[in-house]
Formats: C-alpha cells, sequence, structure tokens
C-alpha cells in the first residue's frame, strides 16, 4: 500500500498517522518548477528532473519556444509550459558560434586578456536580449503567470546561466534552488551568494590557473578577478533596473539571486581544487554519471577487435559539429597512426586521412563505452559532464578545449595529471599523436584516472542523492534560511570590516597624537623650567 | 559468511576476489589508535570508539595513568595503552576547578576581557606542564614507542585540547584525525587549518557574540580575535621548540597541527551560525545523540506523577560537583514554585529550601529523561553534548554557563531562540523562575526547539555516520588529500595578496611617476618654446 502525502506535512504528523510504516514507505509528493538553461546545461537539469519525478514529484518545465535541446516525449509526465519568444533558433546557433569563435580567436592569456573580455562584452548583450524576452515571456504574460500562480509549487530550481528564475520565484512567493556550473571569476557565487575565494588560492574561472600558483600567476589571477567583476557589475546595471521594474521596488540582481536557498555546483572535490564555501553551497560533480550499459552489437564488435590494444573514445561535444577539412585531416591522420581503434563522435565530411582503425559516428552512448574495460583513453573538448564521465570510469584525457569552461576544466584534469592538452587552433598531428601517446602508455595518467575515479565513487552519499535530498529539503521546510550566512545583511566595507578598522585605526591615531602633545607639552614646560633654574 | 580483509585493500580488488557479494557484506577491519582528551571531552570520542568497535574495527587508547574519565570494563573489547604520568589527579582536578574559578570570576565582558585573558595564560602555563609530560610518556617512551610502531595502526584520531597527537601520528608515519568543539577564536583551525573567519559576522569564540553584530560588537569581536591570536601564538613558542626538538628539524606547532586530514567540528548547523569552511572540515555536532530508552521505574513513576503539567530536567554537567549553600538554596527555592516536578542532578547538601516537587539525584539518564514526552525544560550549564541532547529531542533551555565554550553555547541557543540566560554569579530566584516560566509557558521557546530538532534530523548522512565515514576513508585512502586546501603552502602574506597588491600598486605609482614626470616635462619644454616665441 502506497500512502501518496503532501511534502509540507510534518513529518512526525505523517509518522503518527501512518503509525508502523517507515518513512521510505511514503511517497511524499511536491510540485517542482524548472527554469533550465538550454544547451548542454539541460543534461544536466534532465537528471535532476528524472529523479524528482523517480520520487513522485510532479514537475513542470519553463522552457522557450525556441529551445534547442529542452523537448519531451509526448507519453513524459513532465508539464512543459511553453515561453513565447520572438527570436528565432537561428539567433541562439548564431550566438552560440559567435561565442565558440570568439574563445578560438582570444583564448584569454595574459596579453589578449582585456581584448577578450571586451569581446566577452559584446557577446553579453546580445544575450542579454536574448535572455530579456524569455523573462517578458512569463513575468510580463498574465495568462501564463496566473497558470503557474494556480499550480501550487513548493519549490523553483534555475540554472541562473539564463536569468529571470530567482525573480519568478519571488513573484509566485516560493523558495528557490539554483543549479550552476559556475560564473565568469565565480562573480556571482562571491558577489551574491557570498562564498569566499581568496585570490592567492582559488582561481578565477575562466584563467585556467590552478591552486599552485607563481607569483606572476597570482598577479594574474587578481587582475581577472578584478576584470571580470569590472565587466559583470557594469553589465548588471540594465539587470538591476529589469528587477527592480518588475518587484516595483529599487533593488539589485546580486541582491535577488542572493535569495537562493540552497547552490547546487556541478563539480566536486575530484575536480575542484579545495576551497572556502558556505554550508548553503553543495558540490554535486558528476551527478548525472552511472555505470556503463552494453554497447549496440556493432559498436561492440568494433570495441573488441581492437585485441590487447583496446579503443580510444573521441566527442567534441554537443555544441561543436563541424571542423574545417584541413583540422579533421589533421586530427584523423593522426589517429591513424595508433595502434588502438577509435571511435569518433563527428557530422562533417569523411576527412581524407582517415584511417582504418577509426569509425565515425552522428552520435555514441559516451558514457557506456568510457565505462567499457577496452577504452583507454578520452579525446574530449573538456565539457564538465564529458570530463565528469571519464572521472567516474577512470579514464586518461587528451583535451581540446574550445570555449566557456572548457580550457579551466581541461587545466583542472592536468594539473590532477589525468590529461594532457592540445591546442586546437595552433596543434599539428604530432601533437595530438604524442599526447595520445603519453596517456595512453606513461602509467601515471590511468593512476591518476583511477585515483579520481575512487574519490567520486567514495562519497558518504551520491551527487544525485544529495542534490535531490536539498531540493526536498527545501520543499519540506519553505526554505534553508539556516544555511544562510549573515554576510548578506552587510555591505561590502562591513564585511571586510573596513568601518571597525578604520575606527580602530582612527582610535591609534588619536592616542599617538595626545600622547605626542602631552609628551610635547611636559618637554617644553620641563625645558623652560631648567631655563629658568640655570637663569637663578 | 562474513570476509574480514584489511581495510586499506582496495574496493576494486575486494569486488573482483568476493564476485557476487556486496561490499556492505564485507567486514573491512582496521586499526585505530585514539589520542584523547579527559573530561567531558571524552564521552564524545567514546561514542566515535564504540561505532568503530561496531564497525569491527581494532581500537586502542592512549590515556594518561591519572585520567578521570577514561577508563574501561575489563571485558571490553578496547585496548588501553597507559602513559606514566608523575602528577596527581588531584591535580588535574585542581585545574578544572581552577578555571571553573577563573571564568565564574573574570567572565570576558568588553571591560575584563585584558583580565580575563591574562589569567587565562596563566592557566595554559599549568596545562602546558601537564600536556608535556603525557607527550613525553608516549614520544620519550621507547618502549610504548616500539609497541604502538608495532601495531599496524590505520589512523590516529586526536582530540587536539591534548597537543601531540599529531606529533606522534607523524613519528608512525599514520595519517590522523581531528575531533574538536572549537579553539579561543578558533585560533587553531583558522591559523592552522586554514578555516577563512570574516570578523564582520563570524563571532570569535568565547566572545558570546552571534552572527548579528552591532558596530560595537564587530569592534569587540575584532579586538576579541586578536587578543587571542596574540596570546595563542607567543603560548604555541614552547610548542614550537617542543614539536622541533622531537621531530629533529625546525618546525612549528601549527604547521604540524595543519597536517590533519580532516577536523570533525562538534557543532552543526542548528547550533553553529552559517560561515564559511573547507571541504575536509566536516560538522557533526550531536554525534552522540540517540532514542531516548524507558526511564528506571521510580524515575518514570515520579515522571507520571506530574500530570498535566509536566517536568523540568536540571543538570550542571558532569565537571560541577558543588554550589555554594547560598546558590544551592536560591536554586532550589525557584524550583519549588513551578508546577513542573523536577529532576535536578546535584550531588552537593540537600538545600534547606527544597521544595516537594523537586528529586535530587547524583546521576540522570539525561538523555531518556529530555526525549520523554512530558519534559518541559531544560535548566543546563549550556555543555555542547547537553544542549545537543536537548535539540536532538527538541526541549527549549534555561542556561545557566559557567565556563569553557557554555556562555558561548548558551548565546548560540539563545540567539536562534530557544533559551533564556540567567547568570549564575548574579541571578536570583526570581531571575531563575522567570527564565523558566518563559521558556515553559511562551510557545516559541518550544517551537524554536523544534525547528532545531527537525534541521537537526533532516540531514543526508547522520552526523555519527559521518564522523565513522571520514575516518574509514582517510584509513582506505592514507589520507584525504584531496581535500587539504593549498593555503597550506602560502605564508600569511601571500595568502592575502599582500606582496601582489604591494607590486599592483608599485606599479601604479610608476606608471604614475613617469605620466607626470613627462607630463611636466613637456610642459616646461612647451612653456619654454612659448616665451621663446614671445621673445620673437
Amino acid at each position: 500500500m502506497v500512502f501518496r502525502m503532501d511534502i509540507t506535512m510534518p513529518k512526525k504528523f505523517v509518522q503518527l498517522l501512518v503509525f508502523n510504516l517507515t518513512l521510505t514507505e511514503i511517497v511524499l509528493s511536491g510540485n517542482v518548477l524548472i527554469w533550465p538553461t538550454d544547451g548542454s546545461h539541460w543534461l544536466n537539469i534532465k537528471i535532476i528532473l528524472e529523479e524528482l519525478i523517480q520520487r513522485n514529484h510532479n514537475v513542470t518545465v519553463l522552457a522557450s519556444s525556441t529551445a534547442l535541446f529542452i523537448n519531451f516525449n509526448p507519453d513524459s509526465p513532465v508539464n512543459l509550459e511553453v515561453i513565447p519568444v520572438s527570436y528565432l533558433k537561428s539567433n541562439i546557433e548564431s550566438v552560440i558560434e559567435h561565442v565558440i569563435k570568439l574563445w578560438l580567436d582570444h583564448r584569454p592569456t595574459p596579453l589578449t586578456l582585456w581584448t577578450f573580455y571586451k569581446e566577452l562584452g559584446k557577446f553579453l548583450d546580445t544575450s542579454f536580449r536574448i535572455n530579456i524576452q524569455i523573462c517578458d515571456g512569463v513575468l510580463n504574460n498574465p495568462k501564463l503567470m496566473a497558470k503557474l500562480q494556480k499550480g501550487g509549487f513548493d519549490v523553483l530550481v534555475a540554472d541562473p546561466v539564463t536569468l529571470c528564475g530567482d525573480l519568478l520565484a519571488l513573484k509566485l512567493g516560493i523558495p528557490f534552488v539554483y543549479t550552476l556550473r559556475f560564473s565568469p571569476a565565480s562573480t556571482v557565487e562571491r558577489h551574491c551568494g557570498k562564498i569566499p575565494a581568496p585570490a592567492s588560492y582559488v582561481p578565477a574561472a575562466l584563467s585556467e590557473l590552478t591552486d599552485q600558483m607563481t607569483f606572476g600567476e597570482r598577479v594574474k589571477n587578481i587582475i581577472s578577478y578584478s576584470l571580470q567583476d569590472y565587466i559583470f557589475q557594469s553589465y548588471w546595471g540594465e539587470w538591476n533596473s529589469y528587477y527592480s521594474k518588475v518587484l516595483g521596488r529599487p533593488t539589485t540582481l546580486c541582491e535577488i539571486m542572493g535569495k537562493a536557498e540552497i547552490w547546487l555546483i556541478r563539480t566536486y572535490w575530484d575536480f575542484e581544487f579545495p576551497r572556502p564555501y558556505l554550508p548553503n553551497f553543495e558540490f554535486v560533480g558528476g551527478l548525472h554519471c552511472k555505470p556503463a550499459k552494453p554497447l549496440p552489437k556493432e559498436m561492440e564488435e568494433f570495441v573488441q577487435s581492437s585485441g590487447e590494444d583496446g579503443v580510444v573514445v573521441f566527442s567534441l561535444g554537443s555544441m561543436v559539429k563541424n571542423l574545417t577539412d584541413e583540422r579533421a585531416n589533421l586530427i584523423a591522420s593522426a589517429l591513424a597512426q595508433i595502434p588502438q581503434k577509435v571511435l569518433w563522435r563527428y557530422k562533417g565530411k569523411k576527412p581524407a586521412t582517415l584511417g582504418a582503425n577509426t569509425r565515425l559516428y552522428d552520435w555514441i552512448p559516451q558514457n557506456d563505452l568510457l565505462g567499457h574495460p577496452k577504452t583507454k583513453a578520452f579525446i574530449t573538448h573538456g565539457g564538465t559532464n564529458g570530463i565528469y564521465e571519464a572521472i567516474y570510469h577512470g579514464i586518461p584525457m587528451v583535451g581540446v578545449p574550445m570555449f566557456a569552461d572548457q580550457p579551466d576544466n581541461i587545466a583542472h584534469m592536468k594539473a590532477k595529471g589525468a590529461a594532457v592538452e592540445v591546442n586546437i587552433n595552433t596543434m599539428t598531428s604530432e601533437d595530438l599523436l604524442s599526447a595520445l601517446r603519453t596517456v595512453i602508455n606513461e602509467p601515471s595518467y590511468k593512476e591518476n584516472a583511477m585515483r579520481l575515479s575512487k574519490i567520486h565513487h567514495d562519497q558518504p552519499v551520491k551527487p544525485l542523492d544529495r542534490a535531490v535530498f536539498w531540493i526536498e529539503f527545501v520543499m519540506r521546510h519553505k526554505g534553508a534560511k539556516h544555511l544562510r550566512p549573515a554576510a548578506h545583511n552587510l555591505t561590502w566595507f562591513q564585511y571586510h570590516s573596513l568601518d571597525v578598522i578604520g575606527f580602530l585605526l582612527a582610535c591609534v591615531a588619536t592616542a599617538i597624537f595626545l600622547v605626542t602633545k602631552c609628551c610635547l607639552f611636559s618637554c617644553r614646560k620641563f625645558c623652560k623650567t631648567g631655563k629658568k633654574k640655570k637663569r637663578e
């Protein structure tokens, strides 16, 4: 017999009600509203959503009418609410292409940092206009708002890369939880979430630095933080106005984002460098990982035909579909020279130099391949999802990062000794070949990948269970205020105790001044008395 | 069938070995060495030790020959290694009395802060001499050291209030885990563990402040941090020499303490104010709490005789046995005036004013009483163990704090609305009576206590399981280096980026200097040319 009850019902009451049934036998059901971000971000939130459904919650997803990845089968239990927008799918695709090109052309190094961020600023303007359409599509849509208000939602789960989820939660009067990988230079986490990030050992996002920095790198890191802070704080100006307008009172984007009950961060200490964090931050990296399933028959035969040498899995992710002929040939000729069989996810034209050992696929069951005992290495663009699958199965990597967090992710894997990087812009066939031979033949790479895998598997609670636990916690308790640091109530100069330090310095200065004055006064008096005495 | 295997065996290997058995069916057994602190601290580590034994580990405890609390039945599975010391039990008892008196006479307020810490410094000298005897009793004891070296220990669990556990672990070449409540002003956690503590909202230990501070309180907090830092850093000088001598190389106490793999902190967010922490800090407060067992027959009858009014539980903890006649009478006369029945743990002379509703007991089953449905309030000295039992069962408190962390603990409970404080030095019968009536009759106290209780019970993993998980993790992986922040490799000025900030300021100053020089030079040249032209 299964009891179906409201999640908000107090546990004690539920226990009284069902007498001898344990809580695991009771289905606590609630209503969850999802505010996702499209693209590879969606793959991550989808896993959480599926788990929520598994646990008998009703899930409603808000997605724009031109979403690329967000769709469901007609028989899916998910309620999809479509947000009408006027931009086209092609607009989004062009933004993505623009961003990838920006990164490939201006990959931030100490010399190109400023140009990069100037260019990034332009992209932010476009992204702002697209995002505002999504916000307006809900918040200025009385019919949809009325429907949502009637939905009786207990919590909203938002990916803050698409803004306004927080604002919607406030309008609906429900708590919200964030799920994100990072914000540039962790500006949002630091300024709005109040997570401390000492610049001396916490590398700024997009800096490709590690926690072990030389003096020069620490200089670069502080500049990186400051520059990104400057750019994002100025970009926030428009959002501050929008948020104030919607709420009908002066506010800031950061103030509203700071109201997130829980921040689910898509990394863990197998990937992240140890750093300070707060009790309302939960590191749930790799929540999508699972054991490998058997491969399709044809693929399994190809993998088995590799014998002792094993196979290499190669994918540049879901966002990159094409390469120039030259680059594709360069890659293919490197792959042709290794004894391993290669499974390459590639939709472009078949490269002329493709070896007999390499097969192209439109799509590959990446997780199942990475979990196959024959797999020796993974050539990856360095998306967090793919990297976590490699960590989960203990597979060393060759990183070919392109944009967003990818260069950072590969920098992390390099620092942990589980990856070698090749630069997509400047690499030769020999570079890729040498990188592949290194990760396959030097045992330290496999050992380090296995070490990360062991760390990943040896957690008190699995990442997905932790993520869902905290979402359900917020539903049960209507928030998680006991985890919210008081730093949110302080101004920046109070937070850094600048007022107190100023006051104490003023006290010391006054004391020194008074003591000096007294000494001078006594001294003068003493001198005068001395002179008088001498005269007498 | 049960397999008994070495904990250090890799999981994969174990899995291969036992084929279809799941890991839960395999007993992973290891050797744990415990370096405890006597007194109420022992009660906490004892629970961890019992759980470790439950999980089939071999546990060895090191305790001085004059330990007050640390003892075992002859049939206990624990190996007790006795450290010979020349001081007497009475010496320890006198130190404890001295400390309690110090706190009662000089309870730190903004006005008595300096006197208090000066007096505390004297106590530290005595405690240093006692602690050094314990250290020497092991480290300069070749027979005991040889025995320990042969023990094949996988981990050492230390309460760092008694120093040298870390040093012993280093000498034995094994990783170590700390379990502690706090160090004064969190000096050890901040300086040696590298946990950040922004003085603007993280109250210094022993300050009795909360996370919501006025300007004046923030001034007091910063002074509190600085003073305690100063006192403890100077006190550490002697320890630095001792540690360097034992290791045969120049080192500091802090450097060695910083090598702790995991810091198990005896609080949680039901008690603690939300604050930044590090991935190798685990908050396991209340790990000793468990559901109430039935009371002894006579006690149950007395409790039941209270009817609708219920009972009040009263204990000043295991360290305070006696009160002055005057104070005992004052307390007893307040208790006599409430309609509740009172169970008072008190070994002193029966007070003349004792009411018919109050019974004295040499010892009470505190947890079982606090978990009894008739219990309305708990009068407590504010030890962490007792407070956690009250939180666990959702019982509001009247705090009568006396020393160490007790005033702080009660300040936490007051801030969370679950306690009222009375000052043991200045209270009248009316004060105690009014406090008791408030927590019993004002519903907010019970509601807040229940709220804390709900937070405590609603964790993804129970505190004791988390504590033991991380000890076993360190045993399995021979440490937890992936959780250790790189801050340990930085000097204090590098940590605060002072060198980088200095360098950047110097760059800016140079740039301003050069630009000014150029401007002046151009200006002069321009002026000269102008004058020349005018003359022409």
